[in-house]
């Protein structure tokens, strides 16, 4: 195997590998990346248990050359060494080159490094997903989903279902939703030319992730498959594979309520600077626990309370409020994440009662739901 | 005590005093910071055992007002939460206020805190410097003379002395030296007016660290005065006293060696990129052990090799070479630092042989010396 490669395309490819590579893999040589060269171009792939990711670099690509001299061949290199070494290279272009005992030679201007290789006939195949259950959506599109509702997946293992992100499409619609028992996060989006049948599944909330970590912002297209254990995410240069988490996805939309007693029309970033600042005394107790109060129907006040510190009060103004007064107290951090993944300047926020869940949902624009449990404060 | 304060004024100041405020203080008011106002400014003090700061905001300063509304006074708030509520303040006037019951009272546009404060007479009174030993640097030169030694302090407990830096005054030139034993650092400047005697002191780095990072660039006038145990660094608007430590300081003018066998002239920048990736494979072997070998007067080749993982060469062309041909290997982090000290394009490095300790210092400009001991390797 050997190519001389532009380094910059290579670093960047490595950097999105190297998101699946763990240096704790069970299978030694899971900790390494393959590199394969055809002809056609160099493609890297990195896995651990859950996450395959493959990196594709073609040959040439819109009249710009960005590998030469390939001959094809592939090997597997460490990984804990591989990427530094490329990132500190003196020169734009680098050549990879590895021989039958499997030595890697890594050339740029005068730095030559040698590693040893790992044959890559004993790196696992990655599986081929075989399905027609797929549907496209924007990365872009799909990054606000992920930034939406993944943050709300449960981090504790009691529960291992609510660590993940149940995705389901019914009536062309792409449901998102995430809750880790004290509040749920839910985006809905329309989909087009979904093909077969696709079900209900649970893509675990790591894996979304570092998927949002690779997807670019411009907007390009994914390609959405599954099959009964797996979910594929494929752009133009990249295969992302996720293991899907077993189980039933519990039903929520029964949690949500259906009508409200009290009615809030707030200012997004006014709500989470307020609640920002009061959560500092909040810290230590009860789980950051904020109280809201609104005063007739004209503000609402944020205050919270640390015994051994001190107190923060503050009012912030409502553009409208329908129904009762109302105090509640619920976690600042829980309110902030919801408030800060609702991408609108104004937020409507409906109650039905002190000790009942609650939802903020954008005043205008994408159909977000957030839902958080009030925290019994005496 | 109250006052109404710029706020970007009071965060600066509270920043450069947390530098000396450790949760951990074993005098629990100590965890706390103190606020004197009187009529002509603010001054904010923080201390830990070995390091005391002061921070004084005028109330009036080139005809632009800093504070207004003074009623005089003092308290001590906690330095968890105080430095974050200021941080977060929406407007950028806060008003300060505590009453005869230590509540203090923090307002900024609709926000308002109230913390429990502790009694300013409870505070340790920070000694007065009684001494006529004293001189004056520019900021950024003794920033300069800091970054350049400091680093080279032993940062193991078992020679207390070598956690610091040797800081003397003789014949109108200032010294400052470090060492932990396997490398050295010192640089010279001269100085005018040393008023007294300014005797041999040992600066904990510790402190010399956190004065770096608060004194800034512009050159402002920094006064230097020493007493027996303490030694205070005075500008315009800061006072910083550290403890110095116990012990005399080993005489290392004998560790230089005075002539070479082989002096290399490099380019500072080629030398320190090719160590640092030579050093990638060299990460967990013998304390990152590079070698450096000279080649018929013309090229100097970087080496690592690390079984398990591979080897790294390069060649780095040699400006001028005087004296014989060397084989040597050292520890590339100290090379690195060392390297990274001496602000000059080019450096020469003189060797006495490979296993006596070696000098590097800039080509031109400062009076900087940097001295390693080299690694055996068979």
């Amino acid at each position: 195997m050997k190519f001389v490669i532009q380094r910059d395309q290579l670093i960047s490819s490595v950097q999105d590998v190297m998101k699946a590579i763990s240096a704790k893999a069970a299978v030694p040589i899971l900790t390494g990346m393959k590199i394969d060269a055809k002809v056609n171009g160099i493609t890297l792939t990195g896995s651990d248990s859950d996450i395959s990711i493959e990196s594709y670099i073609p040959t040439e690509e819109d009249g710009i050359v960005h590998v030469e001299q390939i001959e094809e061949g592939s090997i597997v290199v460490q990984a804990r060494y591989f990427p530094d070494i490329i990132r500190k290279l003196p020169e734009k272009t680098v050549e990879i080159e590895a021989d039958s005992s499997l030595n890697v030679t890594i050339r740029s201007g005068k730095a030559k490094f040698n590693l040893n290789g790992q044959d890559a006939d004993e790196y696992p195949k990655l599986p081929k997903l075989q399905t027609d259950d797929s549907f496209e959506l924007q990365s872009d599109l799909l990054k606000s989903l992920i930034k939406q509702t993944g943050f709300a997946v449960s981090t504790m293992e009691t529960r291992p279902i609510l660590t993940g992100v149940n995705v389901k499409v019914e009536d062309d619609t792409l449901h998102f939703t995430a809750t880790d028992s004290h509040r749920l996060a839910a985006r809905n989006v329309p989909v087009n030319d979904v093909s077969g049948q696709f079900s209900n599944i649970v893509v675990p909330g790591k894996s979304l992730n570092e998927l949002y970590k690779i997807l670019d912002d411009k907007g390009e297209k994914v390609e959405i498959s599954v099959t009964s254990n797996q979910i594929l995410f494929r752009t133009k240069h990249l295969h992302f594979l996720s293991r899907l988490l077993d189980g039933n996805y519990p039903e929520t939309s029964r949690l949500i309520p259906e009508k409200s007693q009290t009615k809030l029309h707030v200012k997004t970033k006014e709500l989470i600077d307020t609640i920002d600042r009061a959560s500092l005394l909040a810290r230590d107790e009860r789980n950051n626990v904020v109280k809201l109060t609104t005063k007739d129907h004209q503000v609402l006040q944020i205050t919270s309370n640390s015994p051994e510190v001190g107190q923060a009060a503050e009012e912030v103004s409502v553009q409208a409020m329908e129904g009762e007064d109302l105090k509640i107290s619920f976690s600042s951090r829980y309110m902030l994440d919801a408030l800060k993944a609702i991408e609108d300047d104004e937020v409507i926020i409906e109650f039905t009662g002190a000790m009942r869940p609650f939802i903020i949902k954008p005043a205008n624009g994408d159909p977000i739901l957030q839902l958080i449990l009030p925290v019994r404060t005496y």
